[in-house]
């Protein structure tokens, strides 16, 4: 059953070009999606039945249960 | 089972043409829907069964259980 | 199942003319309802089955979970 | 199944002619009923299976989890 | 499933004649029941299957989760 | 199935004849027991699926989840 | 299903003679056991399925979740 | 199904021969047990299916959740 | 079911010989089970299926949700 | 069903030769495994289907939800 | 059943060639999949029902329930 | 069924050859899998269906629920 009560994350673009990767739940892990964020665009993401993991790439800030990280700092 | 529980946040437009575009859950991540507000105008969404991910594009604010993030600052 | 629990926010008009717009849920995302409320009115709406997203035009205040938001601030 | 543990929200009128207005949940929105309320009559109300909304017109304190609102503040 | 778990509230009555004023739950909202309080008294209810409003009429003070509310003030 | 997890509250008996007055809680509310207590005698009472409303006549105090409510103040 | 998780309260005696009356649950509300307390007797008891509701007669002092209780202050 | 989550208390003995008399829970409420303590001596107990009240004779101290019980102050 | 999320405490031998006693859960209370602890050792035990009491005889410190408690003080 | 969620304990030896010894849940309560640890090891376990309670011998530092423990103190 | 709602943990890389390696679950723990992070990028990772332990190499910094964990510090 | 949502530590090698060994859970307790962590290295665990218990050895900081445990102080 999908739910819509997954934990979720948001991430906030400090420049053009950053990429929110989302990596697939299962017995493979590999790349499923990309997304591009271009200078101030936010994303507010969910994990899913078919994302288990996600990588940021870029200048962002990501805004976490465990606080906010700064991917320059 | 749709449930009128899942997890909301809430986007105020700063600027008109604020987009706040709904990426499918699933399979594949795609966009499903582009709401477009504009100056004052105040979105409050969950996720559901049909939209795991949300991109903001524009002068915003958006509200989150993890703090209030301007887009612009 | 109809659920009496669904999370709620509130909208106080601050002038005539104020809306609240229902955006349904589901595959597709259009208004489905729209409340008219005049200056001093108050509406307290929950989310349903039916509706995933609110969107607010006018001057108002919206009480949500995140604090009340002013839409012309 | 009805439960009798919904969110209440409680009215208390500060004028004659105080309007508690029912909308209906589902997928029609429209009103069911309407409650009217004299100078200091208060009303406390549950959401049900049928009534998703409510809407108070007149000179009334709202009493919510977001806090008490004031219609004419 | 009756349930004795529902939330409650608390009226007392600041004068005599007070009325507590029990409104139908479901389809229809009428009044299936008022009970009468003399100055003094105190009645705790819960919200029931049948009794999903109430309203309070005459000098009372009403003790409900956001807070205490004097019906002359 | 009965419940013994339901709600209680306790009322205290300031002077002898205080009454603590069951009312039935489905279609009908009346009154089904009367409880007589006399100047210093304790009652604790939990609402059950045959009670789910209770009226108190005379000298008490009352102790809810609210605050301790004294019929004479 | 018997439960061993009902909510308790504790009764300590001030005096010889302290009376712990359990009054039954469900149609009939009437007299089902009195236990009696001598001085500095402690009782622990829970509510069961057949005790709704309990009486104290005498010098004694109540522990419940509202406060502590006197029965001569 | 008897279940190991209970809730208990604690009972330490000032004196020997304090004594914990467990009392049946069901319709009947009767002894069913009397545990012997002598000074120094600890004794951490559980609600059970068949135990629902308790009763402490000697000068001892009661741990429960609602403070410390001294049976002699 | 055997649960291994049953409540435990903790007792610390402040002397050789200290014994921790099971007591038998269900219609019978009877010892099932004594362990001895030497000075300095500690036992950290939950309540099971099979033990709703435990006595602690000798020179012990015994933590539980209400404290930490001493034998000998 | 064996449950990866029970509750777990901390012994961190201060010493050579440290026991952790499990004791066997059910009828019979004997020792069923005896973990040694030497200084400066730390081990991290879980009460079990199989372990109801478990005994320490030896030097060592002991963390529980009541507090740390240290068994020379 | 896949849940979207297991505990989740932050590595933030601090150099290039950070290592996030996932350990297989049940009966064999071995090496399932290793992702790389440059510096500045950030992953964030569920427990899945494949994963039940990650191995971090390299200079990051990893964010837990249990604080931050700087791999250098 | 196996779970993501086992209680978890983490621990952090601050020396070559640091050892985090998995015991089994169930009725025989012993080795399954050992991990060897180098200098700087962290890994984060999970309790599973088949380890229940772990055993640290070497210089490493263990972060638990009840504190951070530095096997060298």
């Amino acid at each position: 059953m999908e739910t819509s009560q997954g934990e979720y994350f948001v991430v906030k673009a400090k420049d053009n070009g950053v990429q929110v990767i989302g990596l697939t739940r299962g017995l493979d892990t590999k790349f499923h999606h990309t997304e591009k964020l271009d200078k101030g665009e936010v994303m507010i993401a969910q994990f899913t039945d078919h994302t288990s993991a996600v990588k940021i790439r870029g200048k962002a800030i990501v805004f976490t249960k465990y606080g906010v990280i700064d991917t320059e700092e």
